[in-house]
């Protein structure tokens, strides 16, 4: 699969190409070239005591992150590996119904950053997720994480 | 299910209460009285590189911590709630086989701990997980977490 251009094809190569991220039904509910929103009903994510399992929601916040890095570079036609480096994730309150996670860009901006990778450099950049709570204000959970992007020279991949 | 007593009732308790653990074909492997060894396959956890899913990696070590967590309760037939509270994520390098994690306790120990919640109390405690690298030397990924314990009376489950 080429990288994706359009957020239908992120979906697609999630589910195709991440075996749990189809465990967890994931899909993409929204992109406005700012914010990703992913989302996963509660049944395949639930835990032990009936609300969402915390390796849920880790994982939709880092699909949610590596999503929209993913997407972008897709859109400007620029080949990259994306890794996650590490991640601060805190727990604020449980989740008792679908899952629904938004990620954006903190550092440095866009621009910088595409240019930097367009000029073949490493380049890492610092990511922002939450899933939103139940009354919809404040998050039930917060991940902040680094990513490593590694260009990909033409024939590489 | 009872609070499991022994990591073959604590297999069953994630397999069946959690479908994401299923889902990564999660087992135990290992306890010593002080670490709980879990391990999965690559194959439901590989994400679109081929190396292991980050999410699968989180997932693997929060279910490591809290496992241990459970059967430590379990032995000394305390009945709790047992909540991550936030989780500090490290990844090294990526992982290309089965993955093999292990869970300990940082503080405070289990003596402490325990004794405070057959005192009714709510507690904390700190705890550290690794994914065994591929040396078998380095850590490939370290999770440093915190769990709060609710204590429950009986027959508040």
């Amino acid at each position: 699969m080429e990288t994706p251009q359009h957020y239908a094809e992120l979906e697609q190569l999630m589910r195709s190409g991440i075996p749990l991220a189809r465990a967890m039904e994931l899909r993409i509910v929204g992109y406005d070239g700012e914010r990703l929103a992913l989302s996963a009903p509660l049944a395949p994510n639930v835990n032990d005591k009936g609300c969402a399992f915390g390796g849920s929601i880790g994982s939709l916040l880092t699909l949610a992150a590596w999503g929209l890095i993913t997407l972008k570079l897709g859109e400007r036609g620029i080949a990259a590996e994306v890794y996650i480096r590490d991640a601060e994730l805190k727990f604020s309150e449980p989740v008792w119904d679908s899952l629904n996670a938004e990620a954006w860009l903190v550092e440095p901006d866009w621009d910088a950053l595409l240019e930097s990778l367009s000029a073949g450099k490493k380049t890492r950049c610092t990511m922002l997720a939450e899933v939103i709570g139940e009354n919809g204000a404040a998050a039930a959970a917060r991940q902040k994480s680094s990513f490593v992007l590694l260009p990909l020279v033409e024939g590489t991949r």
